[in-house]
């Protein structure tokens, strides 16, 4: 059966876009999240066009054959991880932007376009597309859509599902279908859009999207204001918001994140403080607003920025790239829950708990904005005794998390990684609607299978 | 059949949960849209509780009986016009704020809570319930949610969708499931919650929703722009977006609109100008938005009220309370679609071509921030002969905007009426998709059948 679909891939699309070799299945065989399952892909795939999609999942759902999307490969819960026997259908190479209408206010792209490069083409007509995974500069649009990315600005400016208007998709039989509309508005039919949006390749192959875009800022105001402790930082996003003030940007980094950056670039800023609150305000009242804030938050004890401070945009980039900065001589495993926003407080306090009563390390940044925590724990690398410790830690923070009305996940997906973990938030009633739908779209199961919804378990 | 179901309420339910009066059934016969299919209900049933609703719902569903959701019947598509032998089932007497919590920024609410209810409730402490349709003094937010509601302040903030977080459903068979979270952000599963957001009755009843409040604006500033004809004021709309200033609200009055209004009022609006613009910039930066707005209209050549007019915030009040005005002495009828910003001078200047061919009245008011048109077609009353003419002018109205690359509905729903022109917009395998998804959670059909969806067309 491999061979024969291989056979005829390979008869079907020209020898470029095909490759069986030993390195490109294993260059494509995970994404950057935790592998618990290595497993390698039969071919990879690439299409150019529409067309391509449409006779792979032709020619797959004729030979019954599994098939992974694939953007870029940034997902960091698996989702795009091999699996047994599967094609890997890559879009990376679909990357025209289609057409900018700038009266409109709206993009329609391929999904293989890079959201910086999005961002750089719409600039020039004063507009931007909002979500910014801090990936934005590799992750393509497909694969934000897929996940529903999030990113720093999104407090203000909503995730990914807000900027999509309309998806062109390939069904898993090589059915095109075109979902939604050219306007901001309509309530034509079921949000079949939204559906698609953050269903992480199990319903369908997302061919292109129409996009809304938004007006850049005329004005950007950025603040760093450094916490004695992650506690009051965390505090201080809740008296913004009472301020009534919506920044367009609330990054929060605990103290153990500050002093890696240190490590890494040289600076003091764990010297400064506990934490370090980053906001950015924007608009025509970027001004006004950055004035309150840094009020309320120098009333609540933090050391605030001048007023035009060239330090704090360079550390918003510096956060902008990053998960939170990387490090090879440990062995860690980062989380994304979102919690209710008064929770902030609460719940990173309990993180700290956990890390301490497991004996694991533990650093944390949020998009505090949002509630979306980054924790990360850790152990020396080679340390494998104490693996089930950062598993136990993980389990915990999970628990702690949903038990305060948060949820698994709030930018990165479900994947491969949390699926076990799913059952813990939602209802079997509800895994099984969605397992319903899932078999609507894809009766043969052939989309990215195991990911994103835990299996039934039969009686 | 009927007995038996309507012996059972009674036996579940108290007496004055249940009505079989003649009157009480006309009452609950039909919303605000237009008449195709007039059928009375056979039992009009007021749910007090979710369990309430699950009671009817098994009982409905052991007896087969379809049941038509009800809020307070202020729809414009005949999503609530009852069906033959079906159930009215109102979710108005379910009209408790279950919590308002200010540091997370949502509220619970039941489904018969009136939007404006929920926006004073919620102001005390400075926050709002931002999607706002002009019903918003009668409407409930069940019917919002069932309708994926619009409103004036939409452009801004959205629509119904991205203000609710979680809902609670019940469904056909009577299985109550919650869906969604309590934090702004998630990923977590296939998006339900916003299938169930404009599903308009037909997935499953609403009983409980999450929503996300936004901040009250700090400041609001309102202007009122007459230019000499209707393309001008849409140009207008287009010179606010060019300068990158994201209003508030931005509706858009024709001429006969404002004579309609001068016949009510007694006003003059007409005299000064062939169309208003009613604009609206809020927040920290309200007075400078509303500077630019002023400077690039009246560039334009339009009339615009000077700095603080309380004359410019009363007709925003007005157009707040009103559909448009009605008129007693004409049939008339009043369509929903949306295009494209760009398309909105070409669609006036065709709906008045449409108008002049088939020798009917015609005046629009639009959302203009979203080209989201509400145009009426009328003749005067007794003139039955012409009711050809008014539909012919319907149907060609809906072919260019959705020509223009629009939809047949911004934000009333396809409800009853507007199902013939679906087929128009969305192709058979999309429908097909939907029938699938309505199969899945329906699988009897009783949730207000033959609304949303065209049946399949069997071959
Ligand atoms: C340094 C770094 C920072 C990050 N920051 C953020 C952040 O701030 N916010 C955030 O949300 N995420 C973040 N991520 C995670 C990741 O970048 C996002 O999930 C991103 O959306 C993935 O895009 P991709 O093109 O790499 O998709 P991939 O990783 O290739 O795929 C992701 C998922 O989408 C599916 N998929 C991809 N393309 C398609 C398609 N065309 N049709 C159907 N399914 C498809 C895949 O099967 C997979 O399930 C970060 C990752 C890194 C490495
Ligand atoms: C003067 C006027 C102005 C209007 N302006 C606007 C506007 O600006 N924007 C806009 O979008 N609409 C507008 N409308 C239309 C209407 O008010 C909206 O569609 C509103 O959302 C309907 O709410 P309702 O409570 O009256 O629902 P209903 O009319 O009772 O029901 C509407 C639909 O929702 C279903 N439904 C109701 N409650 C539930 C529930 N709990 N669970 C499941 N299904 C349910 C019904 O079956 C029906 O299909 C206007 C109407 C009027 C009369």
């Amino acid at each position: 059966m491999t061979d024969s679909i291989i056979s005829a891939l390979q008869a079907t699309l020209p020898a470029e876009q095909v490759s069986v070799r030993e390195d490109v299945l294993a260059a494509h065989a995970l994404d950057q999240g935790p592998v618990t399952d290595h497993k390698m892909p039969i071919a990879v795939v690439w299409a150019q066009s529409v067309e391509d999609v449409q006779s792979v999942m032709k020619l797959a759902h004729t030979h019954s054959v599994p098939v992974v999307c694939r953007g870029a490969g940034t997902g960091v819960s698996g989702g795009a991880h091999a699996t047994t026997g599967c094609l890997v259908l890559s879009l990376e190479r679909m990357d025209r932007i289609l057409e900018i209408h700038p009266e409109d206010e709206i993009a329609r792209v391929e999904p293989g376009v890079v959201n910086a490069d999005l961002n750089t083409a719409v600039a020039e007509y004063g507009l931007m597309y909002a979500p910014d995974p801090a990936s934005y500069k590799i992750s393509t649009i497909g694969g934000n859509v897929a996940t529903n990315a999030g990113g720093l600005r999104c407090a203000k400016y909503g995730v990914t599902r807000e900027s999509v208007l309309a998806l062109d998709v390939v069904l898993a039989d090589g059915t095109l279908i075109r979902t939604g509309r050219r306007s901001f508005k309509g309530v034509a039919g079921y949000d079949l859009t939204g559906l698609f949006v953050g269903s992480e390749g199990t319903l369908g192959v997302v061919v292109g999207a129409t996009v809304r875009l938004r007006y850049l800022p005329a004005d950007v105001q950025t603040i760093a204001a450094f916490f004695p402790e992650v506690t009051t930082a965390a505090a201080g996003v809740l008296a913004v918001g009472k301020a009534r003030v919506q920044p367009a940007i609330m990054e929060l980094l605990d103290g153990n994140t500050l002093v890696q950056l240190d490590a890494e670039q040289g600076s003091d800023l764990r010297q400064r403080g506990g934490a370090l609150l980053l906001i950015q305000t924007d608009g025509f009242a970027a001004e006004t607003e950055a004035k309150i804030v840094r009020q309320v938050l120098g009333d609540l004890g933090a050391t605030v920025t001048a007023e035009v401070s060239e330090e704090a945009v360079r550390l918003v980039e510096l956060r902008r790239h990053s998960r939170g900065a990387e490090m090879d001589d440990v062995f860690r495993v980062g989380e994304d829950v979102a919690v209710p926003r008064s929770q902030l407080v609460h719940y990173i306090a309990e993180l700290e708990r956990i890390a301490a009563d497991h004996e694991v390390g533990l650093k944390v940044v949020a998009h505090a904005g949002d509630g979306n925590l980054h924790p990360t724990f850790w152990v020396t690398a080679g340390e494998t005794e104490k693996i089930p410790l950062l598993n136990a830690a993980l389990d915990e923070s999970i628990e702690v998390g949903l038990a305060l009305g948060g949820t698994i996940t709030g930018e990165h997906g479900v994947g491969q990684y949390k699926v076990r973990w799913l059952p813990l938030e939602q209802r079997e009633e509800v895994l099984e609607l969605q397992r319903g739908i899932k078999a609507l779209f894809d009766p043969k199961g052939l989309l990215n299978p195991g990911k994103a919804l835990p299996e039934r378990i039969e009686a």
